[in-house]
Parts: structure tokens; C-alpha cells; sequence
């Protein structure tokens, strides 16, 4: 490490680099604010589609109606997926893998379907991950796959593959905002891998399977279910004191609490929780919700007691369980729903990373051992 | 950007940043020296087998005989890979896919055959990347992949599954020194990407399935092949200099000359032309060899005159080039040969990341527009 030009501290996780510039999102974690392509979240997510964010994200200008359309209607012609891609669903269901590992699998096979093109790799790549996460939910359980109706919006079209039946405007004005809601913020890691594999003008979809990789771990994608769970367990507002008391004294973390970035409310939870509010509207869907309300509340208020300088707040990670769950989804599919949202985020990423970024290649610190001697086989 | 531990310089493409600590590699680009876990490349590279280069970057010690068989059987009874990866293959092979393709598409179904261990999983993706590589470059070429030989070693059975013939031992031995030569080196593009796949605590296929994917791009992969095509263009010695001098006079680029870390000669070099210097024999082979060196030598006295501060230097991929095809390798097979190695460096770095690292997440600088005002569809 002798070149003049190098640190020589050790930035563990990167925390603190800034790595490379970017127009598409701008996370404020002391504020609590993000920008999405300049527009404030609370402004653009409860109020369009997702396709409207897609072509937002690629084109940095919102289209259209006509516009819209043509890009609707591509995107939609590209939900079906490559036969080899059921074959290795079906593999992976007989193993009752993951539905990360299976989307990681099949995504990973776009290539045989598309031009080598960056674009029309994205683009494929949005529209099959749907088909995909429906499709192995419907093996993983034992029923036939359910194929794709263009017809429908992308968020639509989700659903209906995973009901069977057309969801009404609500669901699906719930899951846009949703979609919407989580599609891109800064450099999370799944997005830096996209933009670490395409920094050497690999491809699309090389880039894009490596992110979900990356965000089928447990640091990154891996919470939403746990802090539904947590709401469960309590399952009447009286119980939720104790509960989380019971928690907190034995030292356990709460799920949906706390952000690496956001040290006020995740504004991310407030367009989330307004989504719920008006989604939420049946007696037993207020119950649920005005329970998961104050399980948040005595949460927020039992780490102010026990932890009064960590600045803990609700992050999406809560309000994302509370809003997927709300739409009927079950809890192993929010990590792949995140996914469904956030393919929008790394493929901008990349695509904007390859227009514009350098190879992303740090440097190591050497910690081991210096001077060895080699010894033949018989002399060690 | 408010935070005020945030660097105001952005760190484009992390140049200089020092991102994790390794015990596996030190690259010293002023020197021009490569330590692998403590022992000089000169010493260790020619001496071992690549299943003992493995060995000593997994465990941090060279291994005992004992250790050395038991370890060897171990990887050679994963060679096999699902069937549905030679499926996989042969769709691959129907649409002419590059060979880093395929072997991206294959090995991310390691996963359908190990349990849910990332060493597990590292040492059956050592085991079956041969396997993918020799078994898609014969459908490529419309034969039958040929089974692994579970009785030889990992580099001769690499080149018998190629081939049908079992290599002699000088095949063997200059197949061993370069995958041990390459194996690994500091923080590239593809390590640094599985480390920030595993850093989320992700599996060990998705993180090497990242890794593959980054090694594809011409900036880290891609080069040696135009490195040996300027060798064969040339053709005889003594149209060396007016060919190069044609290309440099035109601007162009000489492949296999010059990298980002080295500034003098690149010690991977050295030994791989010691071991082209032991390998190359016959009267074919040493006019070949000689062709080569005279190339390189005029190609670095001429970059002297044209670019006389520049300090460039034969890279490691001219000769990853001439001992390759001095192997009886097609330049088609050097990057996919390239990554045989260095999935040894990726898995060991995974490992390492796995046990010891931080999540990988720096911060982006947003340039795009702030305080755009939403408008409906039809305000447009």
C-alpha cells in the first residue's frame, strides 16, 4: 500500500464514501426526506402507477399519456418467461428452495429471450419477475402456475397471478404506492452490486442477479416478515406493553425499528401509513390496523425509555409488512415483492452507471501474514 | 448530504478507498509484488497445485499430504452438476450464448445440489465450474460434453473433459501455474463484487453468480484474447515494429500492455513466462514463443517512445494468453479459464467477508433536479 495517493484508514462498509453520482434518488437521512428523480416520495408515490415511476426513473421526465401507453404496452408484451426458466422453477420447488434462490434462477435465464441490449434487458427483466415470484408461489404450494393477462397493469397483473382473480382499484392502487414507495434509495447494497457488475460493461442481467443476491440477505431484504410477526404475537392492544417490555429487557432487537441512514421518521412509513389509512377500511381491516397503530406507538415510546439516545424510529420495514399484508400477501412473499419494486431502481442504477460511471474497484487492506517460506508436501 | 461524517469528495470508481481487510492477498503496484497469504506468487505459484493454492487461501496454512488427499477427494466428488444445468446448457448452446453466460445460467443452479452452507456451496461451484465450461464448449461446438475423471486432478481433468485425452504433466503443471497465478488479487471488480453480496449475509452462490457475472465485462475479463490476436496478426518478428507502430501512430490501444494498479512490471508476468519458458519446447512452440517475445519487446520499447511517461508494462493478460495457447486452449475458453481460477479468490473472500466484514453500502451524490411539482397525466 505504498502509492501516496491511497487512504490509509479503512472505511469498513463503506460507510461514509460517497462512490459515484446519481440523478435518480437523493435519501436525506437527517431530514427524512427523498427524492425521487426530484420529486418529493409523498408527492409522486401515492399518485401514480408504477410503469409512470418506471419511465420516470429511465427518462428523468414523467410521460405522457401517450408515452405511457407504448411503454405499458412493451413492458406488458414481456411477462412470459423462457420454458427452461418453468423447468428450473419446478427443480427448485421439489427442493423447497427459497423464492429468492428461484428468482435468482429463473431472472438469471432472461438472457435466453432477449437481444443483447442493455434496455431491452431491463426491460424484460421488470416484466418477468412478477411471473416468476406468482409462478413459483403457485409450485411452492402445489398448484399450477397462473399465466400473465396483458391486459392488466404490471401491479394487476401480480395480483391476478397470484389470486387468480382481478383485484379490484384499491389493491391495486395500494400496491402501486407500495411498489412505488420502495423502488429506489441511494446505494443501498443490492443497487451497488448492479452498479459493480455493470461498471465493467457486463451485462444487464448479469447485473441485475447479482443484486438480488444481494438482497436476499438477511442485513438488506430480510426484515418485513419479522415485524408483522411481532404485531401477530401481541394480537390485542393490551398485550402490547408487556410484550415489548419483555423484549427490550432481555435485549432483543425489535423488528421495523431503526435505519443505518435515517436518524428522523423514515418518510418512507408516513406514504406507506397514509396508503393504509385509506386502504384499510372494513371493521376487522380497522381492528388489524389500529392494533398495528399501537403496537407502533408503545414501541416508539418504550425505546424512547430504554434507549433515549439512539433516535429509533418506525422504517418501512413495519409499514411494508402492515401494507403487503393488508393487500393479502403472505409474509414469504414481501422480500420478493420488494424485489418486484426495486428491479426499477438497480436497473436505472445500471443503466445510468454505464452511461456514466468508472469501474468500481477499491482497494484491500492487508491484514495477514508477511514472508513466508515455501516448503515442499514432505517437509511441511 | 447533511451528515456531517460524509465526505464531500465524491470517490469515483472507489479509487484509493481502502473498502475491507484481507488476509488473502497484497498488491503492491509500485514494487510490483503479489504476496498470496503471505507467500510470494514466485515462490508458490509454480510449486503447488492449484487444490493446494485452494487449500492454503481457505485455511491460511499449506496443507499436510493427508490434508492435501482428503481435501482433493472431497472437491472431486462434486464435479457432477444437476441435470437441469445441462439443460440449461443446451438452450444456452441453441442460442449461441457467450460461454460466461452459460456458465453464469449453470452454476447459479448449484444451489438445486448442496445444502445451505456457504462453504458447501463454495466447494461444489470450484468443483463444477470445469465441468460447465468443458461440458458447454463441446455442445457450442455440436459434441457431447465428456464426464469428469474423478481420479485426476482438478486442472487435469479440466483439460481432459476439453480435450478426451488425459494431459501429460507438463499440461498439467502449466495448467496449475496459471490458475494458481491468477487465484486472486487484492480487491478486482468480481471479488469486490461477491463481498458486497455476502456482506448482506446473502448464500455463497448468489454472491459468486455476482462475481461471474462482473468478470464478464471487458474492463476486467475480456482482454487476453486481442492480446494473442496482435501476437498472430503479426505473424513473423520482423513485421513486429511496423505493425505496432501502425496501431500506435492510429491512436489505438495495445492489448495486454499496462493496468491500473501496476506500475512496474506485473509479477504475474514473470512467472507466467518462466513457466511458458519451461513449457514451450518443440521447434513449433519456441518460434511461437520467440514470435511473442520479440512482439513484446518491441511493443514496450515503442510505448516508451510514444508514451514515455506512461510506465507501461506487459499485463498479466499477454501471457495468460501465450500460455493458454501454448495449452491447446481456444481464446474463446481464456476468460471462462480465467474465472476456473479465481472462483478460488472469490470464495475465499466471501468466506472471509462472511465471517468478518460489514455490510457494503456507501453513499451516493445526487445531481438531479430538486423541487419538481407532480402534475396529473393529463397536466403534462
Amino acid at each position: 500500500m505504498a502509492t501516496p495517493t491511497i487512504d490509509r484508514i479503512v472505511r469498513y462498509g463503506l460507510q461514509g464514501v460517497v462512490a459515484a453520482d446519481t440523478r435518480l434518488s437523493r435519501v436525506d437521512g437527517e431530514r427524512g426526506e427523498l427524492l425521487l428523480a426530484g420529486y418529493r416520495l409523498e408527492d409522486i408515490a401515492p399518485n401514480t402507477t408504477f410503469e409512470e415511476m418506471l419511465y420516470l426513473l429511465w427518462h428523468d421526465v414523467l410521460p405522457t399519456q401517450t408515452q405511457l401507453t407504448e411503454f405499458s404496452e412493451q413492458l406488458a408484451s414481456l411477462r412470459q418467461i423462457p420454458p427452461i426458466a418453468y423447468d428450473t422453477l419446478h427443480a427448485a420447488a421439489d427442493k423447497n428452495l427459497p423464492i429468492m434462490d428461484a428468482l435468482r434462477m429463473a431472472s438469471g435465464l432472461v438472457t435466453l429471450s432477449t437481444e443483447d441490449d442493455a434496455q431491452a434487458q431491463a426491460l424484460a427483466l421488470i416484466a418477468s419477475f412478477p411471473t416468476i415470484v406468482a409462478a413459483y408461489w403457485h409450485l411452492l404450494n402445489g398448484d399450477e402456475p397462473i399465466a400473465p393477462d396483458n391486459m392488466l397493469s404490471h401491479a394487476a397483473n401480480y395480483l391476478y397471478m397470484l389470486t387468480g382473480n382481478k383485484p379490484d382499484d384499491a389493491h391495486t392502487r395500494a400496491l402501486n404506492t407500495y411498489l412505488n414507495t420502495v423502488i429506489d434509495h441511494g446505494f443501498n447494497a443490492s443497487t451497488f452490486t448492479a452498479r459493480v457488475i455493470i461498471s465493467t460493461h457486463s451485462d444487464m442481467v448479469a447485473a441485475i442477479v447479482g443484486a438480488i443476491g444481494a438482497l436476499k440477505g438477511p442485513l438488506h431484504g430480510g426484515a418485513p416478515g419479522p415485524a408483522l410477526d411481532m404485531v401477530f404475537e401481541i394480537g390485542i392492544p393490551d398485550n402490547a406493553e408487556a410484550y415489548i417490555r419483555a423484549k427490550l429487557d432481555a435485549g432483543e432487537r425489535l423488528m421495523g425499528f431503526g435505519h443505518r441512514v435515517y436518524k428522523v421518521r423514515d418518510p418512507r412509513a408516513d406514504v406507506l401509513n397514509a396508503e393504509a389509512e385509506r386502504f384499510f377500511v372494513s371493521e376487522e381491516q380497522r381492528t388489524f390496523y389500529n392494533l398495528a397503530r399501537h403496537v407502533e406507538q408503545t414501541a416508539l415510546d418504550l425505546l424512547e425509555e430504554y434507549k433515549p439516545n439512539r433516535r429509533l424510529q418506525t422504517n418501512v420495514e413495519f409499514y411494508t409488512a402492515l401494507i403487503l399484508h393488508g393487500i393479502g400477501l403472505p409474509s414469504d412473499l414481501f422480500t420478493p415483492t420488494f424485489a418486484i419494486a426495486r428491479v426499477g431502481g438497480w436497473t436505472a442504477h445500471a443503466l445510468e452507471h454505464l452511461e456514466k460511471g468508472r469501474i468500481l474497484r477499491p482497494l484491500a487492506n492487508y491484514t495477514g501474514a508477511v514472508g513466508k517460506n515455501w516448503a515442499a508436501i514432505d517437509k511441511r
